[in-house]
């Protein structure tokens, strides 16, 4: 099979052998895998796939044909429409996932949407919801919500009877942002918007303090990203008054019995809302590339400035 | 009736008018209430009563006799032993409360022991069981295990099936911690001790580093008390490889409907335990001081170097 791989931080397209289903495994043929932040970081060697996971093929999410089950496996059928969340190797003619960690895919989706969902819908409903336990009437300050995690936040927390306000740095983005149903404000003087009773940090330290300060009581602040810098300063005291709690949380390092879970969550949770009329829920693509041309979709990436997902036809 | 009274920093006894229970309301007969920490910082101005609370009477928690009942008032009795935490106004002879925070006394306690439970073995169970989510099988690190929380925390995660362990600074407590049921070290190193799924935190920024570099991957930090500073370093990264979170909380300043929930919260997980055989939980009682010499009291508290509780009688 021909996939992704990186080669002294570039992106390179290699033949590799064909994966083989194990036991409780599927195979499958890749159709689309959208890109993520991660893969930029693994690119560069900073974010190594967990073990059992290709080293040296990225990609987090896919959707996919399957094409064959390993032994054991029984919860699909060969041909039927699946994505997922893998440790790695999804930008990849051919991926094999446990098919505790599949998912349908719903008929109003095609296949760049597919690919492009599993990363950012599964991190911004576990972040918000199950981490953070956003309720209906409560107010959820999203940073970063022109992001791929940041547009389904919003979305979903909109979904779910939150009002939210998402950060946007570039003033371009702010119309796309607002269109999803948040109040898209600069990043800077946040705090003076609040207060926020779950905040979704994926920009790290810098906004860390006038997170708390910006809390309401009882408010809940979620860290999946720290772009912008880990160490940061924490009041004690701040976090006391507020009865405020600090999650932090990454989906990547999770057993599989977690992921599973996870999985079976957003199928709940998540999916039924894209088949909703009009959808509550769409997949944003800013643009896909071919499989061959992986290497400009990288720096497509890179480049910013984009809202909506970057996804590669395979 | 005669009060406990702050009068520029010191503790003098002062008559006051009688307090009338108001709608709902209950007023008590005290006849002992507990010394915590939070009165020292009250004692010295840092830590004023909430609005509603009498501002110049200290004391958070009492036992004492159902005097009388307010207007709708019908959960208890006039003769009634009754328990409670209040926001200000406990080390007085009379003390009104609404219904709904009080709690009945088990057979079991006698007076200096149930006016000395309500404010520790209610914080710690809300920090650790309702905050953090202590669950059978796990590993609790207590800071401060001579501590009036301390104990309290300790004697429930064991009730639990928790294990315990406690940093204790002084020596000569170690054992008497250890009796309650924990492993009690020293509060230099305790991070080699690790790893903990629960860490109740009582000594604040000092602690926090360490914490973290200890604890579980899902664990939790619970954050009640900063006696050795606020303002700690966060590495965000970590608090997400752990998929960790930080919780601060004080339950001082909470409404009378969270203070109710959590009155019912003790009696049925917490207040059980005092009466079974041999009995699950005690409270240690240091010293016992009639209210004329609350300022002795005061002073005994604030010399430290004691496992147990500082109670007045009345």
């Amino acid at each position: 099979m021909r996939a992704a791989t990186i080669r002294e931080g570039e992106i390179v397209i290699e033949e590799h052998p064909d994966p083989v289903a194990g036991l409780g495994e599927v195979l499958v043929r890749v159709r689309a895998a959208g890109l993520n932040g991660a893969d930029m970081m693994q690119r560069r060697g900073l974010y190594p796939a967990p073990a059992g996971s290709p080293q040296d093929i990225p990609g987090m999410e896919f959707a996919g044909e399957v094409l064959e089950l390993g032994p054991g496996a029984n919860r699909f059928a060969a041909g039927e429409r699946v994505m997922a969340i893998v440790g790695g190797g999804a930008q990849a003619e051919l991926a094999v996932v446990h098919e505790r960690q599949l998912m349908p895919i719903p008929d109003a989706l095609d296949w760049p949407a597919a690919g492009g969902l599993p990363e950012v819908f599964t991190t911004a409903h576990d972040a918000v919801f199950v981490q953070a336990g956003l309720r209906p009437g409560e107010h959820l300050l999203v940073h970063g919500g022109a992001g791929g995690v940041g547009t389904a936040a919003i979305q979903l927390a909109r979904a779910a009877g939150a009002s939210v306000t998402a950060t946007v740095r570039r003033p371009e983005l702010r119309e796309q942002v607002a269109a999803l149903g948040a109040r898209a404000i600069s990043d800077e003087n946040f705090a003076a918007e609040g207060p926020f009773d779950v905040i979704l940090e994926l920009v790290g330290a810098p906004n860390m303090v006038d997170d708390l300060q910006a809390l309401a009581t009882g408010g809940r602040i979620c860290v999946i990203g720290v772009s912008a810098g880990a160490k940061t300063e924490l009041n004690l005291l701040a976090l006391m008054g507020k009865r405020a709690r600090i999650h932090g949380s990454t989906l990547r390092a999770r057993p599989l019995e977690e992921k599973a879970l996870t999985a079976r969550l957003v199928e709940r949770e998540v999916l039924p809302l894209f088949e909703t009329s009009p959808p509550a829920l769409r997949v944003p693509i800013a643009e896909t590339f071919p499989l061959a041309e992986a290497a400009a979709a990288y720096e497509r990436f890179a480049a910013g400035g984009k809202l909506g997902k970057i996804v590669l036809e395979l």
